[in-house]
């Protein structure tokens, strides 16, 4: 055992089966898996930190952790005995060793999401994990009018969790701990498009999110896209400041984390 | 109740949480849940009669089967309901009404299979789930030329698996009932391509196929495309009517019923 050596390692995983990315007891969550994949491969348990924790379901294609061992082993081969040892469900993209002040949560500046929503007849049982499946017809050019309207420096309270437990669950990007959560975050870009002839894609990149945020935007669109609210209602939601304004909760199954920025 | 008819269904399913296709006490099979949801639906619990088996962990993208109901329920609202009952993972693609003398493995005249293997250095774990993930690079153009020595009439005794109850288990579609099994069958075409840059698909089309046979074809031809047989031993492989003469039996998870011929 020699120095402690900080890493940095990007994840890819289906949510599906995972109880969310944070270590609970009793359940399969992906931060426990690779807490425990680390002490087969080097006896070592640190706990990774995740860029910010996702929900039981949300899947990830670029999620980052960071933790710090002592043992020698070269990043390589961190990589490949990581690969070997989780379950294929998880798998990591890259290991690199970084500077000692590196934190996948605290040095955070942004994350990019995506929410897939199938639009056709019947979904197909190869991606009715990955997509939420809406019945109503949706029109996608007032979601995206509601989409642009979230872009900008913002109190997000409308679209945050309410339970007290999880509204503590702030997946922070900004530096500061979790103790208060700022309500304000700024979204640089939100956008609806059509992915594939039955499947719609919504794409935002923010400075942080609240916990929910995401899905409680999506479950807000739909109901602009199938008429039940208008775009232009999304000022007088967010103005709002109570959950109670916006929308339902999407589902898991759709929600990737595509990206984090440092 | 009135006369009873005869329908038509045709089944895309992800096979990875499923004991296959027929009905077994205690599991969870394609066949059982389809019987199920026909019960939940009509009140009558048919056996629906697949085209063949699909063992555990095979996919089917067009699986047919048919059934004979007394319910007067029409083919659409039938469609509609088995949708609505059936698991996620199980998707009914048409019903259709068909002649009295239709049944989906007697009628059938040939069948498309596809093989998936990945190639790349790290399958996606949304990819993994429905190929092989070979660690060998393959040499497809070998690949290709062992395939191609499959066409034609030929006893296939060599791919088909030993276990003597499995060897009852014949996916037969020449109309006869499977009681001595006929090793003899007719390929159309057995090819392999790239289907995206780290992916290789086997396409395979035949009059029938014994049980592995389709997997044991595959696991041979990976040893041709690492080098450990020459494509022309397949000649061999198929005159020695020995399952040991032929290589191992490939995973289950790349396996896609594509289509059923009738």
């Amino acid at each position: 055992m020699g120095e402690r050596r900080n890493f940095r390692v990007v994840l890819s995983y289906d949510g599906t089966e995972f109880s969310g990315w944070q270590v609970q007891p009793g359940l399969v969550t992906v931060q426990g898996e690779l807490q425990a994949a680390l002490g087969r491969i080097c006896g070592e348990t640190p706990l990774p930190q995740g860029s910010g924790r996702t929900d039981a379901g949300v899947h990830a294609l670029g999620q980052v952790a960071s933790f710090e061992l002592e043992s020698p082993i070269p990043a390589g081969n961190l990589h490949r005995a990581l690969n070997r040892t989780l379950p294929e469900a998880v798998r990591v993209l890259s290991v690199e060793p970084m500077p000692e002040g590196f934190h996948a949560r605290h040095s955070a500046v942004g994350k990019w999401y995506e929410y897939r929503l199938f639009q056709g007849e019947i979904c197909s049982p190869f991606a009715a994990r990955y997509v939420w499946a809406v019945q109503w017809r949706l029109d996608l050019e007032r979601m995206q009018r509601a989409a642009a309207m979230m872009v900008g420096e913002q109190d997000f309270t409308s679209f945050a969790a309410t339970d007290a437990d999880k509204s503590q669950r702030e997946d922070r990007v900004d530096g500061r701990d979790s103790v208060g959560v700022n309500p304000v975050k700024r979204i640089f870009s939100s956008e609806w498009s059509w992915w594939e002839p039955d499947v719609m894609v919504y794409r935002v990149h923010g400075s942080g999110f609240l916990h929910h945020m995401v899905r409680n935007m999506v479950g807000t669109f739909v109901d602009v896209g199938r008429g039940a609210l208008e775009p232009e209602a999304m000022a007088e939601i967010l103005a709002a400041k109570q959950r109670r304004a916006a929308g339902p909760t999407a589902p898991a199954s759709g929600l990737f984390l595509l990206r984090v920025d440092y």
